[in-house]
């Protein structure tokens, strides 16, 4: 194939630990977090609880097993709950909501804005349940930054809406923050902006922060302490799990670099159209383009050395920390050159 | 309350059984169904599979059983399945298709007709399950006549057109025809022309047939001895079953007294457009009416002895064998002087 | 095969509606038991709760579905649950006790008594889960009669001493009842008296009773109206269910019939004593043969018109009103003459 | 409370990563394992199918995880499977075999050994589900080295024996292999004689080997590619979890070390004999003492800066890299001073 060097937009997922989280790593204290408690492990599930404005966080492998955890905690067999379509929890889970959360999913459209339901449509939908016999619509689920949408923001007022109405109908609220990050950064606010009222959040490390493993989840201590037994459940009570929450440590200090990746999006979405494509401006580190065949564009793009990731009609193209502002410009420079 | 008799539209469900089916019922042979093969339920069980133009079939108690049962064949652990908006499965049955059969619901908008999905929306979400991990896509459910818009009737092309679509696309087919004796009698085809290239098929007794209790789901004969099994599972192994099996039959010999219910269903739909109502034109047994405040409408009508039912901005009316043309009038009747 | 009348001891689930059970379903007041509440189901579930000494029972379809719905009620994913080995709920409901209600089981030694585990193996058991992190022991199962153990009875007060352990130990107690009404004559009590202190009961209508299908569960009004739900979930929620209730009634009043099968039970016991056959002397209308191959000695059974039901090293002989005093003569005489 | 320092052996968990192994994490290659194949993940796993003599495996972040995810796929909704009691799967993974996997448990008396079943209890419980309607049994889960029995070991030829039984009566079989590595040094036999004819086998990295975090399961290609699939599902999927794979490498490097850990336990085992212990003697690396009242003596202990584990009537000492033999004599004198 070809011999140049690869630069990979497929996701932010792909970001490798550096040097200095290595040395992090490798320098943790530990202990076994089944039988006492981590201690590393602790001090970033205290930092991650803070900086969510929450009162208390767990430690997860992976996003996932966070956005499980918290439907399970939250539903009931059969509850049917509201997510915006193409939320992760609803396409890109592999169905756990449903059969292992026992949720009965009812997506809503993007009626407010791309990966947003309105206050309207969530209270339609919540009250309908009332009709059916015994139905019980118990759960809201927001995504911010909605990754499907093309990493588009919700900002703090329009957060503080959808939670009050689901509350007045009587939902609880859990936000998929994997990207909640990118949010706080985009908006230039503090991540607890984006999380009053929740019942729970998880947050990734290992996406735009660059750890290499690492989510957590965030509630009240009861709820955290019921998280802790289903992550036990579910595989996820590692032992020494400290040199992977020191890596995440040291990427909760790395926050405010995200902007950097937003400005590398940006210089991609402008580059592209001037090249011609059709482009969706992005709000955090995200670019989609609208493209006739993606699986066609996908190949040719691989052959100039371009990794993007195919959805229905468009190419996404995800900037992180292990993409520079030159890595950006050289892609453009392929993408051009091949035109 | 009202002294007048009430005049019950609020479902084919509330039919009772008349004499004849009772006296047929008090005759039936029996046996125990899990042990030997009840006769009578045996009987039962062929007619349908008969009628519906496939190898076997099991009695079950309900359709909402026999529906589930066959999602749970159908299906592995987080399969996304497809089906119409508002269909049953999706609304009705307290999200048993999420949380017991396993799958993840996918709904379909009606870009077809009400209570249909195009073909082309089939193809497309069917397809979409490859770009992501894993997500398989498995199973597309269709509903004739689908219940939520209005007892809309699918033929025998557009059933083929989306059969096939499927088939292309990997999926197999299960079809709820709770009411399909009401899509052929209100078409003129036999049940048979509904069924072409399903994998199973679930089909009421109780409804417009007038059974007391009882349904059937059909398929082939491995499908139906896995069935079988999976009903004792879920509790639903009965044993001298064939009281209830000997009123399907008589219910059976009576779906052309369906036509009645549909002539019934026309007949208010245009009174009460005349009456300055907004309703849909049944194509079978059902009047979708829109009114602003359902509940408000409904407690009035109640008090005018007219039982009707509440679904988001209008109510629905069922004709069935319990209520005859004079009720129908009578109904307008009172709806009018109540104007 | 054989041309005599077979008499069949394989279980008293065999038994057959007669004439005077018939005419009561076919006279029975039935409404839409999904929509309001037929009156008939509603009657069988006073007089159930009336004799039970609870509060609140609802019919099922099968005495599967109602010990099923209680351990949906009473269990958490993953709680533990004791129950006196070969169970009904653990050996012969296909595992859903596990997979469906989400419970660990926990199978208890017959260390008190055929089928039954003392006082102090109950205490044992309940208090190692505080050895494992989080690991919930939370229910116990009772079965009276002990079905596997061949019919066996628990006396008021030995049931009192077990539920009162449990309670002492943080367990709900869940009564397996499908023959509570057989220990019930057996010990001349009233079937409340054997109930004192569960937090849910299920009987069946169907097996010595002779109704043609139906149980109900038992208990609280808080734990009926969840069993409601739980119901119509698992497809168990029937419309026109007044028809089968009227045969339950009927049943109710037969319960001191089953002397007469218990006798039948002894007299069939002294008589393979007498022929030489171990048996165990019946409690109530169940005697266990030990045989060195029941499959063989099944079929040698089956061709002298007599069947009965395979364990292991045992065969099971049931008694039950379709057989009579001169049936169990017969049953003796053919296989006497087979010796 | 005490200013002495701890000699913990709760368990072998404790193990922490030495500067070897943390060095060797700061220098793995890493990538997405999702959507790629993280190279360091890959070479742990083709090691571990190499020395455990199958064709693949998969890293997983528990033991737990690796189980679950084996019995997930072995199990259909309802199988009853078989395994020793007190197995780890049985007792000490929150109920997920039964809730999860949808398996229904039947443990095995130890009439072979502590910790085993004999070929005819076997053979006999495979055989049962026959008399039962439809009733599956599917698989047999084995341990080895047997946790709760103390550490004990399967040796090949009785390995062999159980597997061969299993086979006959259409069961498939699973290894807990977590402490499989003490079974083999104990043995002086390769891994890969203790998993002959296994289906699939879990073995740890974070017990005796001393990785912070991690096990595998292995099995066949088509297994292992069905096992990466449901961990993803589970929440297993991490992105760069070579840093971690890294560690287990260099675990897999010492299983050899494992010998010191079993003399350290014979010694302590023989010490507490002297003190007039009631001592099984150890197999492997776990000594079990016969207490009146484990919870006091655990306390006492405690105080003396001895941490052990307790078991019903009885204690449980384990030793680890991380425990010298100065420290398993100091351990002996804290207790004898004490007496």
């Amino acid at each position: 194939m070809t011999q140049i060097a690869p630069i990979d937009l497929r996701s932010d997922t792909v970001t490798r630990p550096d040097e200095a989280m290595r040395l992090a790593m490798a320098a943790a204290e530990v202990a076994d977090d089944v039988l006492d408690h981590d201690p590393t492990m602790r001090a970033l599930e205290d930092r991650v609880a803070e900086l969510l404005g929450v009162d208390a966080a767990l430690w997860v492998p992976t996003g996932s097993m966070g956005n499980l955890i918290a439907l399970m905690i939250h539903l009931n067999r059969g509850d049917r709950f509201l997510a915006p379509a193409g939320a992760h929890v609803l396409d890109a889970e592999l169905g756990t909501a449903a059969w292992l959360a026992g949720g009965m999913p009812h997506p809503l459209a993007w009626d407010a804005a791309p990966g947003r339901a309105s206050a309207g449509a969530i209270r339609a939908a919540a009250g309908a349940s009332g009709l059916y016999f015994n139905l019980r619509t118990t759960l809201l689920c927001l995504e911010n930054t909605h990754n499907a949408a093309g990493g588009t923001v919700t900002q703090p007022d329009e957060h503080a809406l959808l939670v009050s109405v689901a509350k007045e109908t009587g939902l609880r609220v859990h936000l998929d923050g994997a990207r909640l990050w990118n949010a706080a950064v985009a908006l230039g606010v503090p991540p607890a902006a984006l999380t009053v009222g929740v019942d729970s959040v998880q947050v990734c490390l290992s996406k735009g922060l660059g750890a290499p493993v690492g989510s957590a989840v965030a509630g009240s201590p009861t709820f955290v302490a019921e998280a802790r037994r289903i992550r036990k459940m579910l595989g996820g009570g590692v032992r020494q799990g400290g040199v992977l929450a020191a890596a995440g440590l040291v990427g909760l200090d790395r926050i405010d670099d995200l902007a950097q990746d937003h400005a590398n999006a940006r210089t991609l979405a402008e580059g592209l159209v001037e090249l011609g494509w059709t482009v969706r401006m992005p709000e955090t580190n995200m670019v989609l383009a609208e493209v006739p065949d993606p699986e066609v564009t996908l190949i040719g793009l691989r052959h100039l050395g371009v990794y993007a990731w195919p959805m229905p009609g468009m190419l996404r193209f995800v900037t992180h920390r292990d993409v520079t502002e030159a890595d950006i410009k050289e892609t453009l420079r392929r993408i051009s050159s091949a035109s």
